[in-house]
């Protein structure tokens, strides 16, 4: 039988009281497959007198989660404040530079502090685990840093927010648009209060860095992930992405090339016959290309007490079992600094939405403008025709410079046919 | 930097040469993410002067593997030789009795002689990787054992031959028979010369019993599992699951239910929107259901070269990492023995297609059947009419008792209307 871990808890959220809770309840199954056991020896929360239905007499109780982390006898601290600064930044400094490990449910917190931190674990020779940070209880960072170890990782793509792909996959079933099902996912639960970095891509942003990271043996660097949402996703795209043979998903993507690593967060299009496609309502999934082993998908659930705490407690394991791994899976004077690609010049296909008034010589004008840019079409959709009225017009291109599509949809703008703003989505030729 | 990890590598064939060559072309990115360095020292195989393209200067040559796993200076012995019994059972064997770690990528024998061999590991506190042995390149022994290591797994199942996907897959999409579409596997190299473990579910079988001795903690047991393999899959059936809305795919499927554990590999008809639906060619896919993380599903390829050898150097990793975790997840005294359950009795529902003579009387015939075995269907197809020819007569029950359609079967049979013997195949109800 290994040493107990001794856990400090901070913050006891849904995900701290499951961890709590698991703890307890499952510790005959722990030490039959640990060989420890796991005791919280220490708790620290916002408010004590909460009511939470948890047994909190044998543990000691902390108002300060920073002095918990400094002075407990706990050897791992498990932090679940969230934010990228503040309380759970010093939690987590303080439990390092004191020697302890950290386990942490906290992306934000590590796509901008990660270097930092894992700097201070490689010095103490503690670790920093992370696997509830990302994806809830898929288990990809494991797999990552340990199942694929051997390879190369030439590309990583992800569905990586449980809440967008949700109100995106609501969108297209119940034929619905953006506002109204945000307000059914909050009622359900699926959306916060607050769903702005769940909706505008900055949370699957945060989770991509560190993916990104650990893949390339690169510096997390969130600053350079281009990130956009999914609040401009209208009804009508989704239906005509339908039609194309297409779905839209908020995908996570980097790419590592000639130039750099690019780190994106957008609304793409993939062909309805991938994987990734299908991967619907709440559900997270993450496909590796590695070098040796070829195209991984981990699909499962992204978010939610049970699969977070879930993704804690593996981490814990880890510890019990004595695993110590670097952070970003190479001690951090071997990580590359990252060199971020500009990605307005890649090249790639389009799918481009004008709603135009429908008069003569509309088509002239945008069919000269695509030729000045040269990009070249490969589709065009016009349905419904009302005369007077505004009607979309689609079009999906062959393989164009960004640069040249950016510039067809401003000369677009400019036009008096076209209302409103055209709608613009990258089409992605992405493997399984 | 740790220790070196000094390996025997016990065969050399596609898959041993592909882990000497990455063993030496990766040294550099072993060293970085290990922290150690991974030394090949001893080599056998069959044949000493076979063209083989890899410098074995600098490593010591046995003819006798037996002898190398005992006497060479190796801490870990990777066994690449395959085959239950003979020499790749004493390389193991002698392997852990001589205080050496084993990885092996062999299911055969360490689904018929994995607890003896996790025994003699658990006495000499060795381990035995084979992350190698269960679907190739997808993390999946790692995901069970470490990432999902807090759930009681209530169920899994999963693709996990490539050869007998590829041909349904092919069977499908091309509209050819299983003979046809074997001899082109055969010619592609995804289909060995003598198929005969992977086309009747063996292979398959082997992987499932360590899946669930894993997942279950119990002994592996493949003498209990109910194996069918996809030599009887017609294209016809193949053409009559799509048209209602199913694909034919080879299941091994693992449930822990209150008879015991229930282990079964057979083609099962299942919704074609189902993620492992849609797991295509030569792919594998594994799903657990966690009670606390929920589903989650794997996804990647299941053999060749690149792939296998990526998780024998996953499991290399792990040891110089100094990983070493009970081979069926917890310490071999705490396995429970096993307690198969009968499948006969499970209830479930069927397709069901009967050849039938184009006659008055016939459906009177067939319905008495259904009726007096208390059979109800869902639905029932016949398409094409040829006087006088056999036409096919397609039928899916409700849930129905397994032994209750086995009889109908048996009637059905000797109805001199019914030409040849009728085939039956489960539809599984699955979660993703």
């Amino acid at each position: 039988m290994n040493n107990p871990i001794k856990v400090a808890l901070c913050g006891l959220g849904t995900v701290g009281s499951a961890v709590f809770r698991l703890i307890n309840d499952k510790s005959e199954l722990f030490k039959r497959r640990f060989g420890a056991e796991i005791k919280i020896v220490a708790v620290s929360a916002r408010d004590k007198c909460k009511e939470r239905d948890l047994c909190l007499n044998d543990v000691a109780w902390f108002d300060d989660a920073i002095e918990m982390a400094e002075v407990s006898d706990a050897n791992v601290v498990v932090e679940l404040v969230g934010g990228s600064e503040g309380v759970a930044l010093e939690v987590c400094q303080t439990a390092l530079s004191t020697g302890k490990d950290i386990v942490t449910a906290n992306k934000a917190l590590l796509a901008v502090h990660g270097f930092d931190l894992a700097k201070l674990a490689d010095e103490g020779s503690r670790s920093i685990g992370y696997e509830a940070a990302v994806a809830g209880g898929i288990p990809v960072i494991k797999a990552l840093r340990e199942g694929l170890v051997c390879n190369e990782v030439q590309r990583l793509y992800g569905i990586l927010n449980g809440t967008s792909n949700f109100i995106l996959t609501e969108m297209r079933n119940k034929g619905l648009d953006f506002e109204t099902v945000l307000k059914d996912a909050q009622m359900l639960g699926y959306a916060e209060a607050d769903p702005e970095f769940d909706i505008n891509g900055v949370d699957a942003g945060h989770k991509l860095a560190l993916l990104t990271a650990l893949a390339f043996e690169t510096k997390p660097d969130f600053s350079s992930v281009s990130v956009e949402g999914i609040s401009n996703i209208s009804e009508l795209d989704i239906r005509f992405a339908d039609e194309l043979g297409y779905r839209i998903k908020l995908l996570g993507i980097a790419r590592r090339g000639p130039e750099g690593t690019q780190q994106s967060v957008r609304p793409c299009m993939i062909p309805k016959e991938l994987p990734m496609a299908n991967v619907d309502g709440v559900f997270n999934a993450i496909a590796f290309q590695g070098d040796d082993t070829g195209p991984v998908l981990l699909e499962g659930r992204g978010a939610g007490a049970g699969p977070t705490a879930s993704a804690v407690i593996a981490d814990l394991s880890d510890l019990a079992r004595g695993l110590r791994l670097p952070t970003f899976g190479v001690p951090i004077k071997k990580l590359k600094l990252g060199n971020p690609a500009l990605e307005d010049t890649a090249v790639g296909r389009f799918y481009v939405r004008l709603m135009v008034l429908d008069r003569p010589g509309v088509f002239a004008e945008v069919a000269a403008i695509l030729r000045e840019q040269d990009v070249s079409m490969e589709a065009i959709l016009q349905r419904t025709r009302a005369p007077g009225a505004p009607v979309p017009v689609v079009m999906t291109t062959h393989e164009v410079n960004q640069l040249a599509i950016k510039k067809a949809i401003d000369q677009f703008s400019s036009l008096d046919t076209v209302l409103e703003e055209p709608r613009i989505i990258k089409i992605e030729n992405l493997g399984l």
